[in-house]
């Protein structure tokens, strides 16, 4: 738990490196998060958006949703009207809306470590976080391979330099090196201690929720936290209609210490829905619905997210695709009904199936982080280095996202109409037939005019062949290496930081190892 | 001019191969434009809008154009109320506006030699077209080289043979091994026999432009070439502000002949116009407007279209950069433009620096061609194929994009919302925790219910490392040669091929070689 003593001090690299990091950093204006100034698009108007809505209330009437192995569950839908039946609560039509609409906040602020980087989520704001869950990792170096804590930890400290992600998400991959009982403690103190972002908390057992909820207490105070969220944690359903203990148990872990839950029905369509994109779409709806609802009958008021994994399926494989058109339609149909419902959205990412940091994985990435920006998702998990349906972490993909994500940054500030904007007397100024590389107006907005990439090689073939002809994977490779060894610890309380550390240790040594 | 009887037939290739390709053609629905159903994000309003064309106006009336060495378009311009001095052109405010709006056409057909693969431009029609221009052509095998007449009508014989582009093209690339003045005569014929979709005429020259129109005349008749557009034509402005003596008398050739053109500034914002969005924009709009203006008084009511082709630029070395945030803005608000202006609009495509067909030039691609569906761009050229800022026509690539293209087409459609597309039976007859696999809604479903890539590999990593482990581009050099192996030239009226063959020969023969 000291490695933090360890970490290398900011290398002297060489003077090309050094000269593109100052010239990224110059330009990369820090924000905790971006907020959207344009119109969100959307793909159904409200007729169709109200036939969406009339289907989920159908499904939760006529077929309602299991909550098994809850019976606590069953009896708080039961007292707020449901119609409970062994595990399968239906609800009567509108109740799941009400219950969400009459007390979940429409937005909320995630606090960080950091206030600076405190994360407002909802409304406006949009909030990129690292991707979650794999169990594998890969760099061009080692291929991929199981992930480690140290895996983890690097995740964590290149989520935190970067200007373009804010927030340092929650199983960056899964340290599969440590015990599956424990390895939560390792995970929450690594986004506690590496970063001073906002972070995800352990959903695996509800008792791991309240293992985080415990070490938020100490290093934030009980109160702050009980008062403002400082957590956010990703409660997924069982897709088609189940809601299971776990999770159930896990988000009432959260709910009722006011830290912030995501409701997020994982749907492969046509595997876990039917195959169409609004069946998708409508089934998301009512389990959400449900799962929120839950929340709030736990503890009215509690930060919830309506959230939505949709992929679409190879139907001649059954694997799941993504970066394709109906997913795409799911998101904008969805956020669209988060906006109507009155809660913050999650969803979307730089999703992919392929292997590697290829052009499929740009594709199909950009073709999910296109649609998430302009559908005016909140909450984006999986931001940066998904690959392979999320089953790897890759290093060279995070960086080649994370310039992705920036680029996100100036699109959503829209067209500046400022006078130095429409830069009428500059055209006017110029004339015909002169270049304006040398103009006033240039060079007043050289600095800032366009976004840069730090990934892309806009040089000539000549100079892209002498340096190596190296292609955008080779290129982020050099990258995240360079920003791990540049890599400082942000500060922390020391006492704090030793109080939690002993209480991990104790808590470690309080029960066995175990795998299950 | 006879090595289309040298066509390979149609060569029996593997099962898997051709499994792979009758599952293709079992999806992909062929139809010969794309209606979009969705309506076009804007990025602004009424009032940012205006203020963008009263800015347009202000250059149009301060600072004018130039038209060089045309003293046929001056004396058009002059004659219809525009201030001339010298070579350049001042227009009273609304008055370019006024010419254009008052005879040119909303929207038009431009006839294919197959009447099914007629393509509408303008409305909510949008046409995917290859790259243009590129001298040098690249593949994995050869590597980069500059293009031929063979790279060329491999080229056109992909773009034939795709269902996800509706349009032939024009320079696919340059066909260095042609001397420069006949080589348009191989270009047009190429298009015209191994292909029978439309495709675009020769600007390099207005003789050019003329003969473009001669053959027009042969293979359609001329009754029919004046009654409707046949060949649409890519006239570039030289940005800023000026449009020159080539340009306006290809232009002139063009409408003349009742064919189609369109009216692109080109500009590379930092160097052609000013550094903001907002700049180029609004100089786009003025010079774009201008020279529609002059095809409506070169002949009233000639089809024309906006045209507008916006980069970034590395504001370190100068060089264009593609895919970035601030051509996107341009784009949304130039599609507005357009709308209100009453004329078809083209851009975008999928437009890369990238020297390779990688994760960058993936990107970048997707990061131009999803505004431009979004906006509503009616002609898109550079849809596929193109590298290295247009200089380079990549085979690999080419395949790549054909397939981004493929799945804007179910994209558009928007969200099925038919009873069988809502699927609230699928969902309540099939209850909680049970999969949709085997459901009849999902068997009803399977052959259509997702965009089926024939490029991504969506396979286990165990699965795609015993294939050998190849990235999309490797994937995708398989394709490419499969595709053209299987190549079959559509059926040509042997008198009308003949006459025009005889014809070309007769016009090589005239005239001596030249490379200028």
């Amino acid at each position: 738990m000291s490695d933090d003593t360890a970490t290398p001090r900011r290398r002297r690299s060489g003077g090309r490196e050094a000269r593109a990091a100052a010239r990224l950093h110059a330009v990369a204006e820090k924000v905790p998060f971006i907020t959207r100034t344009l119109a969100p698009f959307e793909v159904l108007g409200e007729e169709g958006l109200s036939t969406i809505e009339h289907n989920a209330d159908t499904i939760l009437e006529q077929v309602g949703i299991e909550f098994r192995e809850a019976p606590d569950a069953l009896e708080l839908m039961r007292g707020a009207g449901c119609d409970v039946e062994g595990e399968r609560v239906r609800f009567p039509r509108g109740l799941a809306r009400q219950l969400v609409q009459a007390t979940a906040p429409r937005e909320f602020d995630q606090v960080a470590r950091n206030p600076a980087n405190t994360v407002h989520i909802g409304g406006n704001a949009t909030v990129f976080a690292p991707a979650y869950g794999s169990p594998f990792v890969r760099d061009i170096d080692g291929g991929r391979r199981y992930g480690t804590i140290e895996d983890f930890r690097n995740f964590v400290k290149l989520a935190y330099m970067s200007p373009y992600l804010h927030h340092s998400g929650g199983t960056v991959c899964e340290p599969v090196d440590l015990p599956v009982n424990k390895r939560h403690y390792d995970m929450v103190y690594a986004h506690m201690r590496y970063s001073d972002r906002p972070y995800m908390g352990s959903v695996t057992h509800p008792q791991r929720a309240q293992d985080t909820v415990e070490m938020a207490r100490i290093l934030f105070g009980a109160d702050a936290i009980e008062a403002q969220p400082h957590v956010l944690s990703l409660i997924n359903a069982n897709s088609p209609l189940v809601w299971d203990a776990i999770m159930l148990g896990a988000a009432k872990a959260y709910a009722e210490a006011n830290q912030a839950v995501i409701m997020t029905p994982f749907i492969l369509a046509g595997a876990m829905s039917p195959a169409t994109a609004a069946g998708a779409a409508t089934q998301t709806l009512a389990e959400a619905l449900a799962g929120m609802a839950y929340v709030q009958l736990v503890r009215p008021g509690a930060p919830v997210v309506f959230g939505s994994f949709a992929s679409s399926m190879s139907m001649q494989s059954g694997a799941p695709t993504f970066g394709t058109p109906e997913p795409a339609l799911v998101l904008y149909t969805l956020a669209a009904c988060a906006r109507r419902l009155g809660v913050p959205f999650r969803s979307g990412g730089s999703l992919t199936a392929s292997k590697v940091a290829d052009a499929q994985a740009a594709y199909e990435s950009a073709n999910t982080l296109q649609p998430t920006v302009l559908a005016g998702v909140n909450f984006v998990l999986h931001a940066a280095g998904w690959l392979e349906g999320g089953l790897t972490m890759g290093y060279e993909k995070f960086v080649l996202d994370l310039d992705q994500c920036g680029q996100m940054h100036p699109f959503v500030k829209g067209m500046d109409l400022s006078p130095n904007g429409q830069a009428v007397d500059a055209i006017v100024e110029n004339g015909p037939g002169q270049h304006f590389l040398g103009t006033a107006h240039t060079l007043a907005n050289f600095e800032t005019a366009f976004y840069r990439s730090e990934i892309a090689d806009n040089n000539s073939f000549e100079q892209w062949e002498l340096e190596g002809s190296l292609d955008a994977a080779m290129r982020a490779n050099t990258v995240w290496k360079r920003m791990l060894a540049g890599y400082e610890a942000p500060p922390i309380d020391e006492a704090g930081d030793e109080e939690l550390r002993e209480w991990i240790e104790r808590k470690k040594a309080s029960f066995p190892d175990s795998n299950v």
